[in-house]
């Protein structure tokens, strides 16, 4: 099953998508529905209980508003170096534990939508394709996470400050500027994916191939790094997992491709769709101005 | 004015803490009763008027079940080695810039809370006292933070596992494990605080003096962390800023100081009150048992 959130004159649903049409879940409509869904514990069987046989119909789904398929969850997990290929790129060996970061909330963005840094702030702005996990139950120490407690999957672009990377030893802060966390364009369930070390993942810029793997590719696979992040810590329901890049980052090319002012990010993940997002530099609206 | 939250028969109650009494703020219960009045973008003086002329008390504050003031805020910024001589402890130079990085919000735990780390899971886990900035209202790239974003203040206790610490560059895993972010004992308003670089901040180890110094000893001041972290990211209601923490850590005394099981700790600020916290190790209670 595919979910998706859908603005409808400026009300967020959360909706299935089936056969192109966008179908709306009774009574899954506020500030973030897919969240409000999980951590109410709803299973797939569920949604679709809700759904019913008549379900409305909220039009074409090449046609929707999608926004991001979560608002703002409670966290946000990054995996540093988790392809063998990127970690050479970064001249580094390949990692013997897996390096976690997270990023804000607050840089969640949706699917479509712009990313604008403001003038000066960053010059060597980067993309990272990564396959995301949607956490669907508590899990922690007392009882440790596996594939079993992931809801399903999205794509996320870890858009990336790569001058302010290289003079902040903790990258939290190069990695959340407001949009720097592109999510979408939809939430696939875990059931529809399957094995989740199976899948192609590429990175397109300006219909350019940039980034082009497979998740088979992992240093720590998506079951080791649940065990891992839940051997000291709770991941809670629509905690997400950025589970790290494939090779092809524009930092590391010969010479550096930095994103610019247009540029159209396209980043894909077989059976997960594709999450497009559109760079913006320049002054922001308002700044400045309370 | 000083909010706290207060357990009563299981139900988490917003309230106000006025000459030793816990007056209830009506309507202020449910998971995160603080956190959705600062969603909501109540003033002090809003919370006055609700309090209304006859508050229900809800007993002495010296007998309350107080909970951590806020349970999920969206995001908790923390501040490394913001203070000189805590810089100097760990024999780095002062930094030029603000070194920040995030604790998860399920590490949040309540005044009074045991923190339980799992067997085996670290064997060098020290405390850090830090002054807590609460945001008021979000602010972010296009209107920069100042102190008049600031809701209030509250005390936090950065428990830290060195051992993983010295391993892992990336240092939100080491900082968040369940329990390594105790918060309270309640929220104390800005108005009530004033010049935020004024308060002696302490931390005692089973009564024995550990840190003890003065905000003044910040090398960024809480005005300047708004500014420079809204420069990039937006900053929403409830977020934790947590600034820094003096010298004193176990981890660079000679001999080190770790903590062991039942040891207690009291994180002191001055106007903000105590954060006592005790630590255990060993076996979860529901360890392996889903």
């Amino acid at each position: 099953m595919k979910l998706c959130v859908v603005d409808v004159d400026g009300v967020a649903h959360g909706a299935v998508v089936r056969d192109g049409r966008v179908l709306a879940i009774p009574g899954a409509t506020g500030d973030d529905p897919l969240l409000a869904l999980l951590a109410e514990g709803v299973t797939v069987a569920e949604v679709a209980r809700r759904l019913g046989d008549a379900p409305t119909d909220l039009g074409d789904v090449a046609d929707a508003a999608l926004l991001t398929p979560l608002r703002r969850p409670s966290k946000i997990i990054a995996v540093g170096l988790n392809y063998r290929e990127h970690s050479a790129e970064f001249g580094q060996a390949v990692p013997e534990r897996p390096i976690l970061f997270m990023k804000y909330p607050s840089s969640v963005t949706g699917p479509g939508a712009e990313i604008t840094v403001p003038d000066g702030l960053s010059t060597q702005v980067d993309f990272e394709v990564e396959l995301t996990v949607v956490v669907g139950r508590a899990c922690g120490p007392a009882s440790p996470g596996g594939l079993d407690d992931i809801f399903g999957y999205t794509i996320a672009n870890d858009v990336t400050a790569r001058d302010i990377q290289e003079v902040e030893a903790q990258w939290s802060r190069s990695k959340s500027f407001d949009g720097f966390c592109p999510l979408g364009p939809v939430l696939t369930t875990a059931d529809e994916v399957g094995d989740p070390q199976t899948l192609d993942i590429s990175l397109r810029l300006n219909d350019e191939v940039m980034q082009q793997g497979n998740t088979a590719e992992m240093v720590f696979s998506v079951e080791y790094l649940m065990r891992w992040i839940t051997a000291t810590s709770t991941l809670e329901p629509g905690d997400l997992i950025l589970t790290g890049t494939p090779s092809g980052v524009g930092f590391k090319r010969t010479p550096p491709v930095y994103l610019g002012d247009g540029d159209e990010m396209a980043a894909a993940i077989g059976g997960l769709g594709v999450l497009r997002n559109t760079m913006r530099f320049g002054a922001l609206a308002s700044a400045g101005v309370r």
